[in-house]
């Protein structure tokens, strides 16, 4: 770096060097400025897994102060230098959303919904995304055939009904984990639960399947939920949490659902308990299994909490994992 | 992981288990399947810097067949390895191009212009995506008030003109590197080429600036070249090579220009020339200054040729660096 050095640069210089710049160009034309911007590009992002076509289209985000307890075995300074690691802010956390579809070319499939569109006017559009988006992505959902739910969190659930109660997805089957399922759905489970947060859970589910009238098909893990598409039991997070091996043409792709929240903490320490972990020992144990397995194989994993477009290789980093996202691809 | 262990997911079982898969689902439609989408989503995305706003919108890129000699100084196999690391295809290079608009409030700035239009089609829109992706972003050719190039490698200023060999940027004044100016514009040294690939650089530079009727303004490294955009002389890629430091309200960017070319292998191996480094060594005591630079000052880097959206944090990795891709942010 000939010419100007680092602290040159760095230390107020280039306010300094305005004084020296070059004298007010000739030719520059009188046009006005143009106004900034007040608009992200839209939220979508496709590749191919085989034959198959995955669309990303993400929710948004929810950013909030880092509560003192948001990891429940790791002190606040641990948190907040983890996320200086990242280069991510201080005391805030940002959790992306990022629903996927999966056309396998017979079967338009959504996985996931977001935390739905009647938190869009809400958020004043941070979140409640995930419906602009698809349609930016000329996704249609009437055409979405079957959603897959991997497990009842809201952010996860809500977006399976519109603002006015009706399905969001009018036209699709709703598949549902059916141990998430008998659990949450259960009267006994619900009056037993004790914390507010467990409550609203309880709460969250009543009211999006009631809207649905309960109109869903329970699935097992172990099992093809659809073509090429199997549901792995990745319990810990919710009782009955699922994760997905997509597998078309001898490619694979391993959807975790919420095995980590956000990458750069929950991966890269894998001990840690996220407060919203119903079974943080269990969790645990499943994410450092699943996180193995994803080293060992090499295999490409979309994180429904990861960064947009939450598509990425993972490799061991100290004692936790790394994520390596996958390089945009300009072309389809 | 419970109920599928991993060999029993990864051995070929998802297709056993289609025979005990659910029952043909109720309810399901009878819809036609949708078409697979043949588009990847618009290229382009927006962030802060301070009161400045940067829209990244990348041109596309390149994809070749691993030349032998694709680093002088590094065996074929090295590269590979290189490559497999950061999980990209063996044998393959691919090469990202990705210019940039700064939006000073009172003045629309374009960095670097890639390949050029008359590449899109050529390329079947894989390359000369630029005037495409700034369209999509909203963003009017007619209102650029200048253009800033960095070095006159043909990804950078074959943008500059339209396929008829009109300007692309029809209002926009020109700047020009003055030490890449008087280099490559001189026409002993074009005499004194004797490589296939040098000789075409300079063939392509008159073409482009001839097509301008060399209507450019040279600049001085060192200087402010607009308003909170200073140059920075990182020569050694080519003879008048130029970074900048884009410095708004406190915060600041580094823009690299081709600083490295892909950071997996580039900044990875900051000791490894690239066959287009004119004065290799030079080149990388640029690198490493730059990176130390970046690393010690926790800056973001803006790099043309990194995974769109171009954007990172980078760290020390080993005997190299490493990038962090800065999170993408759903909301502006």
């Amino acid at each position: 770096m000939t010419g100007l050095s680092r602290r040159h640069v760095l230390t107020g210089a280039a306010a300094a060097s305005a004084a020296t710049a070059l004298t007010p160009l000739a030719n520059s034309p009188a046009s006005a400025a143009a106004p900034l911007a007040t608009t992200q590009a839209p939220g979508w992002y496709r590749y191919n897994v085989g034959s198959y076509q995955i669309t990303v289209a993400t929710d948004g985000k929810r950013s909030f102060k880092l509560p003192d307890s948001f990891v429940l075995n790791a002190k606040k300074d641990q948190v907040n230098e983890a996320l200086l690691a990242a280069h991510m802010e201080k005391d805030m956390m940002t959790i992306p959303y990022s629903p996927i579809v999966i056309n396998t070319g017979s079967k338009l499939i959504v996985v996931d919904t977001g935390v739905g569109e009647a938190n869009f006017e809400r958020s004043k559009g941070v979140s409640g995304q995930f419906q602009s988006n698809l349609k930016a992505a000329g996704i249609d959902r009437d055409k979405v055939d079957t959603v897959i739910i991997s497990h009842f969190h809201g952010d996860h659930i809500n977006g399976l009904i519109k603002p006015d109660g009706s399905p969001a997805f009018p036209n699709a089957e709703i598949l549902v984990p059916a141990v998430e399922w008998k659990y949450f759905m259960d009267d006994g489970e619900m009056s037993r639960q004790t914390t507010d947060r467990m409550k609203e859970v309880f709460a969250g589910t009543r009211t999006v399947f009631d809207a649905l009238k309960r109109k869903v098909t329970q699935y097992e893990a172990g099992k093809e939920v659809a073509p090429g598409i199997t549901a792995v039991a990745t319990y810990g997070h919710t009782p009955g949490h699922i994760s997905y091996v997509v597998a078309s043409g001898g490619k694979t792709l391993y959807v975790q659902s919420d095995v980590t929240n956000h990458p750069a903490l929950f991966a890269r320490n894998p001990g840690w308990h996220a407060f919203f972990d119903q079974d943080p020992q269990m969790a645990e144990a499943t994410r450092r299994k699943v996180y193995d397995m994803l080293v060992a194989d090499k295999m490409m994993v979309q994180g429904f909490h990861y960064p947009f477009p939450s598509v990425a290789y993972v490799e061991k980093a100290g004692s936790g994992y790394r994520e390596i996202p996958v390089a945009w691809d300009s072309s389809l």
